[in-house]
């Protein structure tokens, strides 16, 4: 069986999570006619955008707390290809993390809804000097607070 | 201490390796300043490229025996970020691998040689049915061997 | 009055039009905070895309008779920027042109109704050896006399 | 002949130009084989910001002064495909223009000598409010008398 990319810890909220959907553009094929593995991170963002804004907690709400959240870490297994006008699905999930660092997995279904690509992203929440936050900012702890509350939806 | 990649391997050859150089272009920085995290398996490319070509072993090489090598996994670590204009270097280092894969790792460094980036790809020989090869093709074979014997250089 | 890209002509049937709707992606905004102004011709092509495959003309079908339809000319005028997570849309119109030409016009509007962005493109039909076809093929043909007879819909 | 973007005026100082040498690179090519279209605002602009450093005023300079200079027009003419791995240079020229304007003209060429793309930009000089400046700010008639008197090599 697959290491999940973040392992459950018993007693911690579950992941928010939304599928995105979306057709493979003629720009995003190579020269062999599948989709080129560097426009992957697009793809998963559109689903960490989709969730931050969701969830009340998008790219600008950090960015007008004065917190930038930079990807620290960027992972992506591929399992089948992708190929021109295809239909495919992006699952977001969020996963709890109570230290200020936000783990996202994603999941790429094609229209079989077989698993195309795995992958994930961790970011750290830095200050306007770009100094890691060692203790999460109270924005983002109203938000973890919120999220386990199940206010979340 | 940090964990490598692709651990040695007593008694394999020593990688093969070179730099390339580049300047980060305006359209590779994003709204908050910095290179866009998505553009950096295309900086990783350029040196997977170059080592392909200088050994002998291209892209187009693999296609005219009728071998595909698509990405199976990318990862990337990121340290520090790059800004417009900021001249950096790629170092690409092949590993040996005697299986029907392609491991490279990848190591950016800005102007002050810090690192900035480090990350990995891996890489399946599939044939033109998309079928993995579990033994290596002769070419490929070949390649090793002469990797084997140091007249890769 | 602006001087339109493609002039009418008399007794000739009106343009094939659609609107394609799409939200800025955040690697799509450039260091100033605006949409980079590369990343329209993605956009215009979004529509010519969607225009072909509406109409029974796609880039494959093209792909499938042995032609192809380069881009031979590409021309963008910008009246407004567009900006994060905003809201466009890409109104295309493919002019109608008897010769072995395509004629693509594109109109994005922000959700305000202003237009932002306008543009055409020009594709040449050539054959397998790139050579121009002077006299349209009959699969082109075909699908000149459909829109005449105002079959497409 | 070909009628040219910016028809010379007599009594003007000739443009400022320069070559950047550059390969195709594996993400630029599209599924027919070929450079997609949309990537040569990416290699128009490789030689706009070369013209712009080298003669003293870059994209940074205008923001430095609080000027900005987004493109208003871009045009292009594709004669002949750039594939994978092809050396080619993009030769920037750089309009003389006494208004609050910026004109570049592109030619690139491939190994062969032979042009495969031309085209221009128009920018305008706006203000930090993005109004658009009637009369061109003082660091720019600075450099325009620069440019007058031959200091600019």
């Amino acid at each position: 069986m697959r290491k999940p990319y973040f392992p459950a810890v018993d007693g911690t909220p579950p992941p928010l999570t939304l599928r995105v959907e979306r057709e493979v553009r003629f720009e995003e094929v190579d020269a062999v006619g599948i989709v080129w593995h560097g426009r992957y991170p697009s793809y998963f963002e559109d689903a960490r955008v989709a969730l931050g804004y969701r969830f009340g907690l998008g790219y600008m709400d950090f960015y007008a707390q004065g917190v930038v959240a930079p990807i620290k870490t960027l992972h992506i297994d591929h399992l089948r290809p992708l190929r021109f006008r295809e239909s495919f699905t992006i699952e977001g999930l969020w996963h709890w993390n109570e230290a200020a660092r936000l783990n996202f997995e994603f999941i790429l279904r094609n229209s079989a809804d077989e698993i195309t690509t795995r992958g994930y992203s961790v970011q750290m929440l830095l200050d306007r000097n770009h100094e890691i936050l060692v203790v999460p900012p109270p924005f983002y702890r109203d938000f973890l607070q919120r999220w386990k509350n199940g206010e979340l939806v």
